[in-house]
């Protein structure tokens, strides 16, 4: 079964970075862009026609492989046995529209629901996050290092201003002491992005109290290959079937946030 | 004059760009980390260093010139007469340390008070950001567009979760419907970044209560030349000599956020 994995992690890593080549080469074209269920969730050509090329490319070689994917050309996948692809074919699809950059091809696979290989591509900057697990977390193939604990006040959280002003999801007041004993915080529209510069170190947490499970799929198996935990914002276990809050942090920081900040899921 | 300012502009260049590749050099060696004012208000041995370089080549060329720099290693400016640089060497220092990314050089250079030449470096990314005053702004050597108005139910803001709950600067509840009524909110670290993804249309405004002028002296000239609108938060001129509130935005746009959302300035 592990040869099998390791092949299918030459395909996946592969078919990411051609991928991301037909991304960077579709820039001088204008974008077709179209509203979803709201105004302001939007899609494009681009993302359609990137889930459909990984679509041909895993079905053609895997047909038994199932394939859950944002823009629904996968499969209706209800069940976690067998082997799944959980695929954002751009994460950040507001920053691809409004900047041609920050966002991220995201591909999480896994087998009988154990997250196996994890694979985020930062296409502009040709920068490849790869989980593969119980080997570690690669960065355009160079090791990064567990992730270690770190006080609140030491601390970059990332997290949307959206989130502690009014809104439907959580109380605005539950994270406003955070974002005022925090060293900092910052936003940059991707939830993919947010977890790689967590697995690579550079903030030390993300917050956010509604994804979808291809926003999330990788980056939780990169997170926890490094050591560090994701929960939802109550501090339970994630669920890959559904939307579901996300809160993933450096080991400590975790459980520092969640009891004096979300106050162990009691709000 | 003009003649002297193309040359002006020919060594700040060079100079930006030289100060950036040794901040790249250093990236293999650790840093030494001081507080100033507060814990984190943060400074490093790079950006001394970085403001010294600037402080010898232009007072080894221009020995008339001033500087105000923000490590203090220049003039005691009081008066904006003759040429001043108004330097920031490494703006965005919590980032530097932290992620060794997003953070940039920013040089404004004005005469008599008059913003002539805006330069920002984003170093890890090779790009420079650079205006002349009366023809344009170029990125990598490349002009950008004149602004665009867009409506804030289009816009991407450039704001801090810290603004939209309690803080010692502004009221949390003036922001709030903004972030709640704009397509989205982005917080990156760097107010020199932040300017430049203004001046190349990847946000559409910056909002943050307070800047000192080696923050903004060089991004406003960018966005005053690109014909985009550089206030305080009460919508009146910026002051190169004092700390201030910084609000910059596409034409348009600056007014509607300043009518409905700041009141005109009346908080």
């Amino acid at each position: 079964m592990t040869a099998s994995m390791n092949e299918i992690d030459t395909y996946a890593k592969q078919w990411i970075k051609e991928a991301g080549e037909r991304i960077r080469s579709s820039f001088p074209n204008r974008l077709n862009i179209q509203s979803k269920s709201d105004p302001n969730d939007l899609v494009t050509n681009i993302d359609q026609e990137t889930e459909q090329y990984f679509i041909e490319k895993i079905k053609g070689t895997y047909p038994e492989h199932k394939i859950l994917g944002e823009e629904g050309y996968g499969d209706d996948v209800t069940r976690l046995n067998g082997v799944v692809w959980i695929i954002d074919p751009i994460d950040g699809t507001m920053n691809f529209i409004h900047q041609r950059r920050n966002f991220a091809i995201s591909i999480g696979i896994y087998e009988d629901g154990i997250g196996k290989i994890g694979l985020i591509y930062d296409v502009v900057h040709d920068e490849l996050y790869h989980a593969f697990k119980g080997e570690g977390v690669f960065l355009n193939g160079e090791e990064l290092p567990k992730l270690e604990t770190r006080t609140v006040s030491e601390s970059i959280i990332g997290l949307n201003a959206t989130w502690v002003t009014e809104n439907r999801r959580l109380p605005p007041e539950l994270l406003s002491p955070l974002v005022k004993q925090a060293r900092g915080t910052r936003s940059y529209g991707s939830a993919a992005l947010e977890m790689v510069y967590l697995a690579s170190g550079r903030i030390d947490a993300y917050i956010t109290p509604r994804l979808a499970p291809w926003d999330f799929a990788a980056g939780i198996i990169m997170i926890e290959e490094l050591g560090g935990v994701a929960t939802n914002l109550r501090g339970e276990r994630l669920d890959l079937l559904n939307q579901s809050s996300v809160f993933v942090a450096k080991p400590g920081l975790h459980g520092e946030i969640l009891k004096n900040y979300l106050k162990d899921g009691k709000w």
